[in-house]
């Protein structure tokens, strides 16, 4: 470690009080974006944030949007990657308020039963504890050396937990000001209290509805059942199509762009000590539904699926009603991994469905949705350089784990602004984001610090990769 | 033709108009069985009815139920087979009054444009008119000769269009009052309208619900999907199981008891006239979509079926949702045929569902009602004599015909009083029953008024069968 590293490391151990006490500040502005009541707070929230960058050398400002503003801030640095950081300053609304054990917009330090300290407050995790994470690292290191190790960008969203319609036009319009080498989103976990992770494979999703029509009318089922189609039965046999006994989606060309995971990252699963009875178990159930042969997390983040989302047709009240249904529909999903095209599949979907259509039916499909799933190269020299220094402050290796679910923001980083986006972050399962008595544990906001310190210092190696 | 009979139908000719009279007051008393404030109208009619019996030699009187009475009436006669018949006096509700062309209840001759004569009123069709016709036939006998060709009793229900739950325990109750050789049921229709039919084959139907629940609650898509069992997922594999690609029901034992039509009835439904094209085309349909090499025809009255008539799970509201739905369910019908056990499948149905459920998902069945099919033999005496007296009313061959759908009736009469109940009806598929402008067709009155004379006298013919 070079002196300066350590010498940074020290100050943000010695400072930890003045941080915690600049998140709680941040905390206490009732930044809830999807209730029109708070667009002031958010504006508030914004703001700080600004004069937070401002106050450690960022050319920051509060940039206008249709919805809430954006925060955007510069810093030059020494030579390296330029770097952009993602984070959230907007919260998830509070009800039911009356589980809360303390008001969420007054945070406090908590000792839990286990003697860890834990700062308590609506968005102390989900993403302001983790957002100023990034800053009070930037912070230490002008604090000490006077500059940062390399040039670093900062985008704060306000509406990611209202739908973020207004984060992709913004990145679009200010395309070339977002230039940059490499991205980090600081809005994910740890795989555990102890040991960190990168999470590099998130699912990507293409939504269909289908709705079938064969009668022009709902038939009874004595005087036309034997001889009636009944749109039902179309739709079961259709469905139950898509699937084969070993649990592989039937559509042709399904796994094209379906990569095999890495040799190094199966390994690295395989002992991480995630228990797939547990995991299942906790929601009642104990066996793997997915493809044979496959793992429970391969299954959950390397492996895409097909399910069925809702189904309706026909009588569905309480009793009987002997009806053949006119219509009958589907809401179906495919999750999608690596480099499977979503259009290309939603197609393949509807080649499928179309040739088993009887002649008398039709089908509409109705679409919902289509986004690629995102595997980041293992190997490139910023994920690497940020691996290892997560692994040199947490003391043991950095796992490369994935999600089943998406992360918008990580493919638009892709799609609009052609960058990798590293996904770090320091929260826990136990977390208790969008539910009462949110906490992000102060060992998470300490050794956040001390990571982003660390990886600004390994990105800095070798000047710009 | 004897003198006697020829008497009669003369009889019944000339006094054509005075029989129509006595329906139109009949037709006048708004006995809607379903809105209890027809409750009184109900107990009019039944007492209009019994008096009407007893004007013509009935020991006739209106009989107790917990709901609406019904009317019991006995005559004696010559030898021959003691006939048992059955109408119902209550009818549908009128809504919607706005669709009718003249009021529900007072009911009126009309000159269709093809010059046919209609009376149209509520219940003309289903079933004053048609229960009438009998009564008729049997003042007529009584006028002309003093007395019926053989001992006749009439079972006249208040309940046929909202449940009849009180005409079983009724039957059941008055088991060895009702006894009798034959029973005939008078509230189905004529081939068309130049063709007499008697309906010999009835589906029944065995209804059941399955409700299968995977994970103890609704899973997010992304976190989950791949690894936790999909509970829509299982039930479309179940429910497209039961069907093979030539449309056969798949569970073992499925087809006990179904016996292939005799060839006679076959030739007899190959001549019919019935267009497939036609039936199917009406409601938007042109692909027979049951048991492959079966006729249309046969598919609807002579083989079993099973239907999805509803299914529900997981998201069905506008939009999409990202679930796994701990639930789904759907309710399954099978319309059985010939002597095809309600109880024998229900359990194979269940056998079946149980060996598909995966180790950690559960099922949950509702039974929905279960009733045989009815199917009477064709050579039987009292079959033979009343098809023949239709023929020769109408001219033509009187076709012996199936129904998709049950009339509980059929199977209660067979069930409760051990009677095979033959199924002779004068309505036409125009009659609009149920709808606004309900008719019945003055020929279909008259005619079957002369029909159910010759039958009395075909079935005196030998004396008791």
């Amino acid at each position: 470690m070079s002196d300066r590293l350590a010498d940074v490391l020290a100050y943000i151990d010695t400072h930890l009080d003045e941080s915690l006490e600049r998140l709680f500040r941040l905390v206490e502005i009732e930044s809830i974006s999807t209730d029109p009541a708070y667009a002031g707070r958010c504006v508030e929230a914004a703001e700080w944030l600004a004069d937070a960058l401002g106050a450690i050398g960022f050319d920051a400002a509060v940039r206008p949007t249709p919805g809430h503003p954006m925060v955007v801030g510069h810093a030059s640095g020494g030579a390296g990657p330029h770097a952009l950081f993602y984070g959230h300053y907007d919260v998830q609304p509070v009800d039911p308020i009356a589980l809360w054990h303390a008001a969420p917009f007054e945070p406090k330090i908590v000792t839990a039963p286990d003697g860890k300290k834990q700062i308590v407050g609506r968005g102390t995790s989900d993403d302001k504890g983790q957002l100023m994470t990034f800053v009070e690292a930037f912070r230490a290191w002008k604090a000490v050396t006077g500059e940062l190790p390399i040039p670093v960008s900062v985008m704060l969203e306000g509406e990611e937990e209202s739908g973020g319609k207004n984060l992709v036009p913004f990145m679009e319009a200010n395309r070339d000001e977002l230039k940059a080498d490499v991205a980090f989103i600081c809005d994910t976990g740890m795989w555990d209290k102890s040991t960190p992770a990168m999470t590099t494979m998130l699912r990507g999703l293409v939504g269909e509805e289908i709705i079938i029509t064969a009668a022009s009318r709902d038939l009874h089922s004595g005087l036309y059942g034997g001889a009636a189609r009944n749109p039902i039965q179309v739709l079961v046999s259709i469905l139950d199509g898509l699937r084969d006994e070993t649990g592989r989606v039937t559509l042709p060309g399904f796994y094209d762009g379906v990569g095999e995971l890495p040799e190094a990252i199966r390994k690295q699963w395989e002992n991480t000590g995630f228990d797939p009875d547990a995991f299942l178990g906790e929601v009642g159930l104990s066996v793997p539904a997915g493809e044979a042969g496959r793992s429970v997390l391969e299954q959950l983040w390397a492996r895409p699926t097909c399910e069925i989302n809702g189904i309706s047709g026909g009588y569905t009240g309480n009793g009987f009603k002997t009806v053949i249904a006119s219509k009958a529909f589907a809401k179906v999903s495919f999750r999608l991994v690596d480099k499977q095209d979503p259009e290309a599949i939603r197609a393949a979907f509807r080649d499928y469905v179309r040739s088993k259509i009887p002649a008398d039916c039709s089908v509409e499909f109705v679409p919902h949705g289509g986004s690629p799933g995102v595997r980041l190269p293992i190997d490139g020299a910023a994920l690497v350089k940020t691996q290892a220094a997560l692994a040199e402050e947490w003391g043991k290796p950095c796992l490369l784990i994935g999600s089943g679910g998406s992360i918008p923001v990580a493919g638009d980083f892709a799609r609009v602004l052609g960058l990798d986006a590293l996904m770090v972050g320091f929260a826990h399962d136990d977390d208790r984001i969008h539910s009462p008595n949110e906490k992000y544990d102060v060992a998470s906001y300490h050794g956040g610090i001390r990571s982003w310190a660390r990886i600004l210092a390994a990105l800095a190696e070798g000047g710009r990769s």
